[in-house]
């Protein structure tokens, strides 16, 4: 049997804090751009980027298997949601 | 004159390390997601996302002040690249 199946797929993870958590971080990059002449700006919110490099056959069983790291590591359940992109990278 | 065209727009800012620069945190969840089970995940990389809310007239001026925002606040040019998204908000 010598097919190979495999592919490489990057997903990108966003993790947010849930809009009832207070974001003292994002308050103070408001505050900055409001100092630096911005004053456009209203509420700003700071999360993590993350990207994973993976390797796997279907696009579904791969989707799933994200979606479980999301919720196993990658957010904190009580204060953040979690979204994400999976793409395939061609050879 | 009774003209108001601003708008409310949201732009959700990614800000990574470049690709040159080691990522200790990404080395982390990879270790941790090996762990837990996902032989499958190669290298992970841990970035920045922000949210950001604005109110402005035209998007193409929206968008050069964002990407000001960016060069002058947001991202460490030495270290870091930027990306971001634009999007209007309906009233």
């Amino acid at each position: 049997m010598p097919t190979d199946n495999r592919h490489r797929y990057i997903a990108e993870v966003v993790v947010t804090l849930k809009p009832v958590v207070n974001d003292p971080q994002g308050l103070v990059v408001t505050q900055a751009l409001h100092a630096l002449g911005y004053p456009e700006v209203g509420a700003t919110r700071v999360g993590k980027f993350i990207s994973l490099d993976l390797e796997g056959a279907e696009e579904s069983q791969v989707r799933a298997r994200v979606e479980e790291m999301c919720r196993r590591l990658l957010r904190n359940e009580v204060i953040e949601d979690y979204r994400f992109q999976l793409r395939r990278e061609e050879p």
